[in-house]
């Protein structure tokens, strides 16, 4: 029975440094843009498109029922957007299925909760918005030249994107912490160094 | 510099339980009751006085502000109330600074935010509705014969009270992620057996 870390997290908070070390540390695998890929190879869309659609940035074109289907953006069916959830489902639980693992967003958490033969922890991490400005501060590409107040924008928009794909696929709303096993904050933590003590309750 | 871990818990989530074999755990004191117990020798008033009003039970009778004195209960006093406040953070700051410890409740997380010479590690423990029933019923003491819908409601009711004391000496909202450092999600969870685990991160 193969351990799988499911990881949420706010944007800026660094859950995926924590996932990439967490994984590390336990020798598991660690998955993140590669559920997009593996996606795109299972759907013929574009890496872009998929990616559009998965953090949220385009599905609030689509209505969820078929009933509403006037509302739809010419740009976008709605059918690749249920193909792409479905490929997301189907990759996901093959991951699962394949060896102890760590996957990042994704809805990894709502996708594997039923799952058989899966040990299945669901974590989220969070952090105050001051830390998740830093972070991305520090993180930021060259020319990137963001005021505070246009981060912070960035930030929360990101975020917003990601809770209406997740709620809007699993019904259950992002973050809320009755949805996962455990939530950390990582406001003022130096993940490399509490990511090794926090691996010691899965050895 | 005392290690101290603050634990707060929705009614039946074994909070209680997680606090004190953590404590046994680490070696460290544990504070529940004595809380309680220490403020009673600290302002002459009776044990069952104070519990009533730290529970929350009593509190929702005073208004906060003196302004609106005109709505005092004749058999609680304000000053009394805001007294066991008093006498409730001094008790908890000298526990903090007396030795290592996990403290149950008493709005310790709060109390102890900006304590210097603490190293502070906020804990929230909860779990789902059904999973509190279930062990609230298996430590029922004996005689005690709620219905499934009574013993609900007694759970609610409690977390309700708590709820409304944390927040209105607090001002933030009882449960809300973003003040604890961590939450654990205590729901099928044995604790006994993963305390342990949890316990290696402070070692």
């Amino acid at each position: 029975m193969n351990n799988v870390i499911a990881i949420g997290r706010e944007f800026g908070s660094g859950g995926r440094e924590f996932g990439r070390r967490l994984a590390g540390e336990l020798g598991y695998e660690y998955y993140d843009k590669e559920v997009l890929t593996e996606i795109v190879n299972h759907t013929s869309l574009s890496e872009n498109y998929v990616h559009e659609v998965i953090e949220g940035k385009a599905h609030r074109l689509f209505p969820i029922t078929i009933e509403q289907s006037f509302n739809i953006a010419p740009d976008y069916s709605m059918q690749q957007v249920q193909d792409i959830f479905r490929a997301q489902t189907d990759v996901i639980k093959k991951m699962a299925h394949s060896s102890n693992c760590v996957i990042v967003g994704r809805c990894a958490d709502y996708i594997l909760r039923e799952e058989p033969d899966i040990r299945l922890f669901r974590l989220f991490v969070y952090a105050d918005i001051e830390s998740r400005v830093r972070r991305c501060f520090d993180r930021a590409p060259e020319g990137e030249n963001l005021t505070d107040k246009e981060m912070r924008k960035h930030i929360y928009k990101i975020d917003k994107d990601r809770a209406s794909y997740y709620e809007d696929y699993t019904l259950q709303k992002w973050g809320d912490k009755a949805n996962y096993d455990m939530c950390i904050n990582t406001t003022n933590v130096n993940i490399e160094r509490v990511v090794p003590y926090f691996a010691k309750m899965f050895k």
